[in-house]
C-alpha cells in the first residue's frame, strides 16, 4: 500500500525557531516526530519533506502520483502565488489537503488568497499543528471512500 | 463538563434533498445521526441546532457561552455577509470552529471570502460531512491545550 | 393542482403608504387584490404572503417545493445581499421568477445588483404593479412547456 | 392608432440556427410569426425588424417617436455598450421595454451589465420568447395608464 | 405628546460583558436606566428596545412612524449591510439620529461603511454612551425647528 | 485652401427635440447656420455633416486627411467606446478638436471619459454651442501656428 | 483653566451667504454667536477661529496642545484630502471633536470619506449648526471622564 | 472546396499610410498581395475584405459559416469592445484566428484585452504582417485534423 | 462693469522656463501680455493673478464674486486634488471657466481626473496660451446670454 | 549559424499525461520529436529543454544570449507572475516568441494575463502543438527581416 | 559653491515631541544640530528649513533652483496628495532626494503611495534620523557624477 | 566579529551587460570590488552573492541569522511577488537593507510595489550603485544603536 506525503514548504524549516507567538515553540522536527507517532498509532506509512524551493515541490508532487496515495501540503508563502505548484496539483491524481497552522485570515490581507485551494480536496487552517493530524485522517477518510 | 454544540445555519435542513452534486447524498438527519455516534464514541455530551434565521442563531451563540465548551458552526451562506454572527462569536469566549462542506474555493466567488474566518478559531473546508468530526476533534484539543 | 404562490419582502406592506412616487399610490391590500382578480380571471389559486423577516422567506421558499407549482418573488431589499434566500431558492425545484415594481437601474447603484438573479428563472423589473401580473402569467407559461 | 415595434439587434438574425441550449430551436421567423399572431388576437398592428448595424438602429428609434406608440427592444450585445443606443432612447419620447431571452445572470459577467436598462421603462429577462409577449403587454398596459 | 425611541441591534445586550476596551464597562442595563435619567431630567418619554433579529428591528421601525416622534438607533453590525433596515427608515416619516458607541474609523475596513447613514438625519460616532445623551437632544432640536 | 469640417455623431440630429435642459432649444439645423455665419464672418470654408453610424464617421475622418485641413468633432456617445474613432484620429495627420456642448463632468459618470480625448488636440467642453466657434478658432490658431 | 477651540476650515467663511438648501441660512457670525452664547450658559471660554489655508489650520492645532483643552473641529474640504491635518491632530493630546453640517453621506461620493475621522475622538454630521453644541458638550464630558 | 477568408476590420485600410513605427510600410494592398502569393503557393483559395462598419463585419461572418472553411479576423480596435463581432463568431461552426500585427501588450493597457479572444480558435499577435500567413497555415492545420 | 480675472495656480511661475517641451516657450509675462492685449482689443478690463498657495487661491475666489464677472482658472496640479477650490466655486456666482495649456488626458493618469470640472461652467484643454483667449470668449458669451 | 532554443516550464514535463482534454494526448516526448522532425525538415537546429524551476529557465536564457538566435518559450503557470523571467528576457537580445497550447483567454481568469508578453517578439495562443511549429517559423522570418 | 538645502514638511516640526514610538525622541532642532555638525564634517554648507504650509515649500523648491546644488525633502504627510509639490520638483532643475524617517510600509496603506517619488532622484526610508545624512552623501555623489 | 552580507538577486549578474540605460556600465564585478572596497576602507568583512533562484536566496537568508550581523539585499524581480523571501526575512533577527539601483517609481506600475519593504529595516532606491554604500553604513549605524 502507498504512502501518505507531508509536504512543509518555503520557511516551514525556521518553525519554533522564530515568531513564536504565531507559529507556537515546537520546530519542524517536533513536527515530524509527531506525525511519526500518527503513523505508527494509525498503522500507516508517513513520508515528511521540506523545500524553500518552489521547483523542488513541483518535483515532488509529480513524483507523488505514483508513489503516494495522500499528499498534505503546506505551501508556506507559495499559497499565495504560486500558480506552478497549483498547476502541479492539477496534473496529478493523488488527492491534496491544504493545511495551514495560523489562522491566516487575522495576519495581512495577501496571506487571506490561496491560489492552491480550488484544486486541493480541502483546507485545514488555524487549528495549529493538530492540523496536521486532521489532514492526515481526512486523507485517510477520501480514500476509503472511494 | 460543559457540551459542545453544532450549529448549522440556513438551508442546511435541505442537505441531502436538493444539490446531491454538492453536498451528498446524506440529510441533516444522518450528519446528526453521525455526529452523536461520535459523541458516543468520545464520551462527549454533543447538542446540534439549526435555524434559517440568522438572529436565532446569534441568540444560540450568546446563550453558549455559559453552556458550552466549544462550537462548531456551518454559517451557511451568512458565512458572506453576516457582520451580526460575526460580532455575536467576538462577544463570547467559547472557541468556534468554522466548517463547510464543499471545497467552497471551486464555487462561486462570493463563496471565497468568509466574514466569519477572522473571528473563529480555524476553519474545516471542503471535507465533506467529516469535516465535522475533525471540527469537534480540534475543538476538543483546544481545550485540552488550554 | 398545487397553487401559485407570490412572496413579497421586507418593507413591502408598506406600499402605497410612502415614497408614492417611487412606488405609486396603492397598497399591498390593492396589489395583493389585484392578484386575487387575476386568479379568478384566470381559474387559479394563488397564495399572497409578506414578511420584513429573512428567515421567514427561507421557510415559505423551502416549504413551496412541496405546495406551490411557481412562486412570483419580489425580495426587496433582501435583493441586494440575501445569499440566503439565494441559496434557499437553489435547494427547492419550483420554478420562481423574480419582480421589481420600480426600474431599479435608474435609483442608487446598490439596487442595480442582484444577488437572487442567477438562481431564478427570469427578473421583471420596472412594470409597476402590473408586473406581478405578467410575472404569473411566465411561470403559467414555465409549467406549459415542461 | 400608432403601431407598436418590435427591434431585434445584432445576431438575432442567427436564432434558432446556432445555440439551441441558450436561445432555443425557433428562428427568428418563427418568433415573428408569433409576434403577429398576438397582434391578431388583441387586434394591435405590430412590425418587426432585425438589424446587426448599431446606426440602423438609431435611426430606427428616432423614427418610430413619431410612427410608434412603443418599442420592444432586444439590444443583442449592443446591451453591454451601445450608449449610442442609450442616448438614441433618452432622446424619443416613446415608451421601451428591453426584453432578453436568456438569462444574462446566468452567463459571462459582462452581460449582467445592460447600458440601455437606465432609460428603459421596464426590463424581462430570461423568459425566453414568451417574453416578448409579456413585453408587447406591458407597453399596451403603460399606454392605458397614460 | 408621542414618546421617543431608542433601538438597540444585535449584540448590544453583550454590552459591558465582553469588549470592555472596546465599549466600556456599562452594560445594556446601565445604558437604559442613564438615558430614563435623561427623560426625567428632560421631561420627556423615552423607550428602549434591543433585539439580535433584522425583521423586528424593521417591524419596530414601521410601527415607530405612528407611535414615536423620533428614534435613536445604534444598528450594530446591521449598519453595514442592512439595506432592509435602511429601507425601513426610508419608508417612516419619524426622523432618525444613527448612533456608534466607538469610533468605527479606527477600527476594521468593514465598519467605516454604514448603509444606514443616507437616510438618517444624522450620526453621532465615537462619543461612547454619552453619543445617545447628544443624539436625544438632536432629535429634540429637530422636532423644535419644524 | 483646405476647407474645415464639422463632424456631429450619433443622436446630434435629435438637437433642440428633446432634452432642451441639458442642450438648449437650437436644433442641428441652428447650430449650422451659426457655423456657416462664423465662416462667413471670417472668411473660411466649413462643411457641416452628421451621422449615427460609427462606420460612416471614420470614412468621414480618412477622407478628411486628403480635403481638410481641421476637424471639430462632437462624438457624442461614441466619445466613451470607440476606440476604432480613436484610431481612426491617430491614423490620420489633419488635426482634431473635440466639442461637447454640455459639461458632460456633470453628468453620468460614464460620461467623464473620453477614449478619444487623448489623440485630439484639445478639447472644449461644457460651453454649449458656442463651443463650436470656440473649436474653429481654435483650428485656424493651429493652423497659424505650424 | 484652558479654553475651548473652535475651528472652522475652508469656505465655512460664506456660510448662510450661498447654498442656503444645504448649510443654511446662518452666517458664520450667527454661528459664533450661538457657540458664545453657549459659552456663556455653560461657564466656558471658547475661542472661534476660521481659515482658509491648511496650514494655518495645522499651525492652530499645534498651538492649541499648549492652550486648549479639547477642539471642535469642521475641517471642510480638508476632511476628504489632508493628510497633514491628520497628521496635526495625531501629533497632539488635546481631544477632537469633527463636527460636518450637513449629512455628507447623502452628497458626492467624494465626502463620504474623512481622512481625518481615525485620529479624532468622535464625529456629529449632519444635525446641523446644533452639532457645534453637541460637539462642544461631548469634549466637556471627555474632559470629566478623564 | 471552401474558400478561406481573411477579414480585417477598422482603420486597417490605412496600413502603411500612417504610424508605420507601429505598422511598418507595407500597405493593405501589400498585405493582400502577399495573402494571394501564399494562396497561390499552397493551392487554395483566399478571399481578402476589409470595413470601418462592425455590422459589415458582423455580417460577413454570418455569411462565411455557408461559404468558408476558416477566417482569418484582424479586428482592429473593433478587438477590445464589440461583444456584437463577439457573439456573431460564437454564432457560426467556421473556426476563426484572430491576429494582430502588433504586439499590443507594449501599447496602451486597453489594447490590452480582447472581447473577441474566448471564442476564437487562437491568438497570433505582434509578428507583423506575416502573423497573417501563420494564421491561414494554423487554420489549414485545423481542418486537417477534424 | 466688473472686471473679468484670470487665475493660475501652482508652478505656473514657472512658465516658460522649465518642460518647454510640454508648455512651450512663453513665459508667465508673456501670458499676461497676451491677455493684456486681448483686454485692450475688446475693450475689457482684465487682471492677472498667480499664487502657489490653495488658500490666497480660495481667498481671491471668494472676493471675486463681488468684484469679478467672470474667472478663467488654470488651477496647475490642485486640478486634480483640491476640494477645497472646488467648494469654494460652487460658494460664488460668478461664472468660472477651466483652462489647461497642455492635452492632459496625454500625460500621467492622475492628470486626467479633475475634481474642479463639475463646478465650473466649462473647459478647455490643451489649446496652449491661445485656451485663455477662448476662456475669456466663452465668458463674455455666458454674460451675453443672462 | 547558432541554434534556435525551444524552452518549456513548469509542468508541461506532464504533458499527455493529464488533462488531455485541455492539453491532447501527445507528450513531451512527442512534442520535442515533432520539433526535431520540423528542424530537419527546414535544415536548422534546434534544441529543446525543460524545467519546472524558474531560476534554472532564467539562467538558460542568460545563456542563450550567446548560444541561440532565437527562443520559443511556453512560460506555463510563470506566465502569470514571474517577473524574474520577464527580467532576464529583457536582459538579452535574443528574440523570443511566446507560446501557449490552449487558448488561455477561455480559461480561469488569471490565465488571461501575461506579465512576459511585453518583452517577447508576439505571442502565439490557443493553436495547440502546431504552435510551437508557427512560433519556429515566426523566429526564423525575424532573423530574415534584420 | 551652492548650498545644500535640507526642507521638512507639516509637522516636522513636532518631532520628538509626540508620537516617540515612530519617530524617536529627538527634536527638530537635535536633527538640524545633526545636520549641521555633518556639514561641518564634510565642508558643506547646509541650510535647513520647515513649513506646514505646502505653498511655501513650493516657493522654497523654485528659490532653490537658483541658490541650492540639492535639496533633501522629507515631504510629511504633502507626500501622499500633494501633486503641487510633485510639479515643482518637475519644474527645476536640481535634484532632490526624498526622505522618510520611519518605515512608511509598516504604516496605515495610505502611507505606502507616494506621488512625490517619480519625480525625485531617489528615496532614503526608514533608516531614522541617520536617513537625512545618508541623504546629504547621495547628493554630493550625484554632484560628483556629473 | 559577524559579517556583512550583500546578497543580489535574479538578473543581477546581467548587471552593466544590459540595458545600460537604466542600470549604468558597470557590472556585477565592478560592484562587488566598489563593496570591497568600502568593506576595506571602513574595516569591515563584507560578503557578496548573486543568484537567480528563489529558494537560494531564502536559504541564505536562513544561514545568514547565525553568521552575518546585517543583510544588504536587492531582491531584483521578487521585490514584487516574493512573499516567501518576505517570510524568510520575517523569520531571522538579522537587519536587512533593501536596495534598488533604479528609481522604480518612474518605471512600469509593478515596479512600483515591494512585497519586501514591510520587513525590512529600510530601503534606499534609485541612488545607483552608490546605494549599496549608503545601505551598509545604515546598517553599520543600525548595529551601533543597539
Amino acid at each position: 500500500m502507498k504512502q501518505l506525503l507531508v509536504l512543509n514548504g518555503p520557511n516551514l524549516n525556521r518553525l519554533g525557531v522564530r515568531e513564536p507567538d504565531v507559529y507556537g515553540n515546537a520546530t519542524l522536527k517536533d513536527l515530524e516526530a509527531m506525525i511519526q507517532s500518527f503513523a505508527e498509532r494509525t498503522g500507516n506509512k508517513i513520508e515528511c519533506r521540506q523545500s524553500n524551493h518552489e521547483g523542488v515541490l513541483i518535483d515532488w508532487i509529480h513524483e507523488a502520483d505514483k508513489t503516494a496515495r495522500g499528499i498534505v501540503l503546506n505551501p508556506g508563502a507559495f499559497t499565495h502565488y504560486s500558480y506552478a505548484i497549483r498547476d502541479a496539483i492539477a496534473s496529478v491524481s493523488v488527492p491534496v489537503v491544504e493545511v495551514h497552522i495560523s489562522n491566516v485570515h487575522t495576519r495581512e490581507p495577501f496571506r487571506h488568497h490561496s491560489v492552491i485551494s480550488p484544486v486541493t480536496s480541502g483546507q485545514i487552517v488555524g487549528l495549529g499543528l493538530h492540523g496536521y493530524e486532521l489532514a492526515l485522517q481526512a486523507l485517510l477518510e477520501i480514500k476509503k471512500e472511494e
